[in-house]
This record gives structure tokens, sequence and C-alpha cells, in this order.
């Protein structure tokens, strides 16, 4: 097993990484940047670096230094968290060049799925469900009017160099469709210079599905049950919790084998989430494989019992999996609600000193943070300050006791989005399952 | 569902109590001495009432003082905690002749209960095991060996009125037995001014072996498995985990159906352990059953996923069980260690001013306590304030977690416990599981 680990990242998954470290026997490095030296990640590792200046382009971001770090400190692996440089294939692809296991998929898996185009391509090619759309960019509004009457209305044309909603054009009937398509392309040509563009099936209150795989290096794969992530702010995810409410035992096991084909199709090692669409009428449609431990792990490992950090680490040291699909039983319901640094209305940041931090606690509430009374919340990364998880024997119970544990938060000093969280548990729809990704939008709205 | 319960404790178990009142939506009534008025327990209450002075016998154990509090804030339940007025049947009693709940036995069930020798006599009736023995008091010389033949050697002298390991005498062979009672005798009569002895059948390292049952007013039972309680230090338990090492799937069953057999013998209701000794052979023998919540409640919670307080709650509410028998599935393994407030090694308590307090997290980890830092831990009651509680996939993974979360939590200003705890854990023969009722006298003496 490795001997000592450098934790190359900051906040709560520095520290929970450690942790999984500790009960591993396995000693730990934490890097730090200048911001960040007196973090509770910090005191909690058995050596500590400063990798850099605040900015975490010359700090986290910063190869060399990171590096560095291990050498001089004698580690014999890295892990990278999330964000930062966990989907970094070239810094994978270093790790492994100097002989530092990079705790992670290979850099293939990286650079391959980073390809968003390829792997969609790939699982298409693997006979897998991928949202329907037209292969490539269109020529010509015939060549739009065929391909929409394949993947049926409503469609969306975008931009094939597009991004931020500029370019996309939703059309309900054929009948509509030549002008949005001549709309898309003018406005495609002014906006980035390309007027081609494509077409996708669109969804109406689609869900965010996503599967917690494990692999290890022999090609056994097992997924751990979904995750439903539909409750986002302009793609950020605030809530998500497992069981999926819209997902059957028949379901679950469709959508599981195909996470597992999926990433069997590129030799994937390691753990990671294959996320899917989940349409009304209960069809889904792989969307992506993200290539890293998720913000979100943790209500997986609330169900199935499985410490995933400690699973990624065995993993990487080249163990088999510790499991069979068979062993895997899910057992009650886990909700998450992540706590930014932010107005919980207007959604600016909120930095600051926090004056006070107590956090709720007891049976079935589960809280990953490295916050404390008197720590600092500086302005230089994620505004994510705290994930409340609770487990219940039923989404019922799981709600109730978050509502408790959010009722019992204290912190001081700084806004936070938990009054937020304390609406949308409040509300109708949510308590009834009915969300969509488009849940988040009409409730701010309304 | 009641509408207010008072809660009739202090400490962890009153914030635990509280918990469970808010995830179930009904409000709370703390009460408190005049010691613990600026107590997280009454913080997190709803109401809160002042019910005299810090001796326990002038406040939590005054009864009508306790129910003048319910009276005047209109509470329709009360919850007893552990300890305290927690199996006064007299208590019990009075608040169901006032129409207030009491949450846990009848007052009939306590009041058996509380005979142990009354108990043990009904048990046997039953035709379960109790510990063999001689019925009665023996008259003569030839009573005992004839008594001690029948019961199988080594056998135990003990004093009919006595207590403290006084009037004892362990016996291993016939031979010895004649001197060894008049010994015994004359001890008990010097000691007790009571001749009166009789025989037990002597234990060599039995495990201290209880099952948790729930029972409704329809008279189901349900018992959610064993805790193991053996490493005790003067009757007092200090670290129990479930399932015990020494028990497996067919010895869970005929325990746990004994347990079910010997509470429905007396009706009982609500929740209660039933407690047995296990011996070497894996022999198992009632001794006795203890009416109320247990301070060990929480490793039963975290390998059913059952909230054993709300069920309570539910349960005193003439709910049925919300499970059966074939519902209940055990989940990995789980340890408690209890952290008191005492010098580690002379066992002396220190109560004073905690300066410093920080309880671990993560994966695993459950702290019960209402400790804080700039919290006086007063002298006037048990001097545990805290339970950390770990939960894993199996022994092996719980003991891990159980030493870094023992490693990660900060109490200063006071000496605990937790350096004992450490000590333990860290022991070949406990991580082997080989323990026993003998194991922390042995382990303290070498």
């Amino acid at each position: 097993m490795f001997k000592k680990v450098l934790v190359a990242n900051r906040g709560e998954i520095a520290l929970r990484v450690i942790r999984a470290c500790k009960e591993l026997g396995i000693k730990t490095v934490a890097i730090h940047s200048e911001a960040d030296a007196s973090g509770l990640h910090v005191r909690a590792a058995d050596e500590r670096v400063c990798v850099g200046p605040a900015e975490a382009a010359l700090s986290y971001r910063n190869i060399p230094n990171v590096l560095s770090a291990a050498e001089i400190t004698g580690a014999d692996a890295i892990h990278p968290g999330y964000g930062f440089l966990s989907e970094n294939a070239h810094f994978a692809e270093v790790c492994e060049s100097i002989g530092v296991k990079f705790i992670g998929p290979t850099s293939e898996n990286i650079a391959l799925m980073g390809d968003k185009a390829k792997a969609r391509e790939i699982v298409a090619k693997r006979g897998l469900p991928v949202t329907p759309g037209s292969p490539g960019g269109l020529k010509s509004e015939q060549e739009a009017i065929e391909a929409a009457q394949k993947i049926g209305y409503p469609v969306i044309i975008k931009a094939a160099a597009g991004g931020g909603g500029r370019g996309m054009r939703v059309v309900n009937k054929a009948d509509d469709l030549g002008r949005a398509f001549q709309a898309a392309q003018a406005e495609a040509k002014s906006t980035f210079g390309n007027d081609s563009v494509y077409l996708e099936r669109y969804f109406l209150e689609p869900r965010h599905i996503e599967v917690q795989i494990v692999a290890d290096h022999r090609g056994h794969v097992v997924y751990l049950g979904e995750r439903d992530c539909s409750i986002q702010r302009r793609h950020q995810k605030l809530v998500e919790e497992t069981p999926s409410p819209a997902v059957d035992e028949k379901l679950r096991r469709e959508i599981g084998r195909t996470a597992v084909e999926a990433v069997k199709a590129v030799h994937y090692r390691n753990v990671g989430t294959v996320e899917f669409l989940l349409d009304k009428d209960q069809n889904f449609f792989f969307m992506e494989v993200n290539t890293r431990i998720q913000v979100e792990h943790p209500i997986t490992e609330m169900v199935t019992g499985i410490d995933l950090i400690k699973e990624q680490i065995r993993l990487a040291d080249g163990e088999p999996l510790s499991f069979k699909q068979q062993d895997i039983k899910l057992s009650g319901h886990s909700l998450e609600c992540r706590i930014n640094a932010e107005d919980p209305e207007k959604f600016t940041p909120s930095p600051g000193l926090i004056t006070r931090y107590s956090a709720p606690g007891g049976f079935g509430v589960r809280v990953d943070s490295a916050m404390e009374s008197n720590a600092l919340v500086v302005p230089y990364y994620d505004s994510m300050i705290a994930k409340v998880i609770t487990h219940g024997r039923d989404r019922q119970e799981a709600i109730a006791r978050m509502r408790r544990a959010l009722d019992e938060f204290i912190i001081e000093g700084i806004k936070t989005t938990i009054p937020l969280h304390k609406r949308i548990l409040n509300d109708p729809d949510f308590q009834k399952g009915h969300v969509s990704t488009t849940f988040l939008d009409r409730f701010l709205a309304g």
C-alpha cells in the first residue's frame, strides 16, 4: 500500500481524502496556497507544503509546484480531489512518467472522456443510447428538416462552435424549422464567426441522472446506483439524492448496465460517473463521463456503505474491487445540500470571516466541511463551504432529517445558501419528487 | 401524534430526543437544573423550564417539579431518556394517571423487571435459559454440595443479602466446597447480619450480550440484533459493538428469539434491552431486562437504519411497529466509545471548563454529545460527555474509523478517557475480538 499520499486539493475534499488515508494507515501531505495556510485541511495532514500564491493557477493548478511538493516530501501517490488538476490528462500523464501514482483513471481515460463529442461517438458506436441528434453540422435547411423528422420534435438547433446559449433555437414543429434554422445560422455566424449548426432532440423537463461506477485494473466494473442531480442552477448542482424518485429497480439496472458498458468501451479505471438525461417517458440518454470523484459522492456512500475514497486509493494501488455487483445493496435514501458562501437570493459571493460555526449532528447526519469558527472564507476558489448529507430509511425521513439539520446549522459572519435550501425542502413539488433540471429556475422565478 | 414532548433529561440524550422530535414535527420542552441553564439541550428545545437546584434529587429526579413543568407547558408526553426517572415505575404510573404519556414501557413492565429475582423467575418458568443456580438460600453444606453437583463447577457462593463482592467465594471443585461454604456464611453473617447464601454457576470470562427489542401495543415484538458490551469497568460499559464477534447467524436468531419470548412473557411495550451472559461454549443465560432506551442504542441504529427514539415516540403514541422481523437487515459493523470526563488512568472525575471542543466527523462517524467550546462540565451528574460511534463495512473498518475519529477529537481544559480508548483499540486481543467482561481489569493491570 502507498506510504504517503499528497492531497492536491483544499477544503472539504482535502480533509475527506486525509481522513480516508488515516483509516488506511497512510501518511498525508497537504498542499496549500498562501491564502490557505491556516486551513483545517492543512492542520489535519501529517506534512504541509505551500505551493504558491492565492490564485489557483499559481498554486493548486501549478503542475511543477505540486510535483515538487510530492518530490520533496517523498509522496508516492497524489490524490487530486475534484476540480483543479483532477481532470487534467497532462498532469496524470506526468505523474505516471515520474513514478508518482495518480489516484484516478488513466491519462488516456481522462483525455478521451474530456472530448465530449468523441465520448458520445464511442458510446453510440457500442449501440448505447445517446441524446438523438444530427451527427455533424447541417449544410442546408433541407438537411435540417430531414434530421428533425428523424429525431422527432421538439428539437434544439445549436451552434457547433457555440456555448452559453448563443446560437440556440428550440423548434416545436416542422413549420417553424426553416426560419429558426436561418436565425440560428446568422447568430452563430455573428457570434462565433462560424455558421455551422446542428440539431439535437430537445427534452422538456429532463432529469439529470448519473451513475457511480468503480473499475479495477482487471476490467471489473461495478455500478453503485444512481444519483438524481436535477436541482441545478446554471448547471451547478445544489441538491442531490439517491435513489432517484424517478428510477425503479428495472430502470436502475438498465441505466447501471449502460454506464458499465460505456466505461468498459474505453477500458476505464478507478472511479467515475456516467451522466445521463432521463426524459419524462423514462428514456435515458448518455451525456458524458466525469473522470473524477464527484462533490456528491457521499450520498452514494451513505446508501451503499462503501467508502469511495478508500476504494479509489486501493484501486490505484492495484488492488482488485473489494465487492461484486451482487454484493451491492442500496439501503435507505440519502440527500445532499451544497452550502455555498453566497447571498441566497442574488447568488453573489459572500466571502469573509466566519465568526461562529456550529455544524448539525446526530443520527443520519453527516457534514463534510473544512470550516470552523474563526475560519476565513477566501474569495479565490469555489464558494462551496459545506455539504450537509442526510440518510434515512426512506426519502421522507431523509428530507425530515435534512430540514432538522439545516435548522441546526449555525454559520455567522457570512451569508450562505442555507435559507434557499430550506425553501426548496419545503416545496411541495420537491417533497413529491417532481423535479427536473428546470425546477430551480421556475422555483426562483415563482 | 403528540404535539409537545417534555424531555426529562439532560446532556446528549436530551439533545438526541429533541432532534428526533424535530424530525417528527413535535415541539419540545427542555427541563434543566440551575447548574444546566446554559446547556446545549436547553437551547435546542422550543421551551425550557428550570426544575430545581443542581442536585438531581431536587431537579431531574424531582417528580412533582417535572410534572409541573409538563403541566405549565402543556406537554402531552414525557420522554425520560436513561437514568433519572426512566426506570421509576411510580413516575410512569403518575404520568399515566394524569394523562401525560410516558414514552416507555408500562409502569407494570418497569416494576416487574425492576425486581431482578422475579424477572428471572418469570423467564425461567417460560423454559428460557437463566444463569443456573440454587433457587433460594441453602440450608446446609449438604444442600450446597448437591446444588453444585447439579449446576456444575466452577460455582460461586453469594450472600443472598449481599452485594459489592462481599460474602462471595468461587469454588472450582467439590473438595473445596465445604470450607468455602462456611467461610461465605460467616462473612455474610458478619457483613450483612444474615448468613443466607446461594449458589450460581460461575462463568470464566463471559461476554455481556444484550438484545434490543421493540414492542408495539398489539404485542408484536421484533429484535434488532445484539450488542456486545463486554468491555466494562466496575459494571460500567466503556466500549460497545454490534454485531458481537462471538455471535453467528444461528446464535443471533436463538438469542433474539429468546429475548422476544422473555418480554412477551410480561406483555412488554415500547423499547427494551434483554441482557444475557454468553459463556465460552456459546451458551447464553438471561440476566435482566432494562426498561429504558440505553446509552449504547446508537450502534443498533447504525446497523439497522432504524431511529430508535423516533420508534419509541411512535410506539408510545399507539402506532404499530413500522417493520417486521424479516425487514430487519443488519448491515456493517458499529462501535461506540463512551468518553467520560475522567482521568484516564485513575478514573477520578475531571469536571471543569472545556476550553476547546472539536468533534470528529466524516463518513461513518457520529458523535452524540451536548458539549461545545466553553461548556462547563458540572460535577453533579454522570461523567459521560460524549459518545463516539463509528460504522464500517466490517469490524476492521469500524475500528480503523474509530481510531481515526478519536485522533481527531479535541477536548481541552478537562481530562477525558479518550487516551484509554485509544489504548484499548490498539490492543491485539481487542482487535481479534477476544474480549470478555474480565478484559478491562486484565488490560488495566497489565
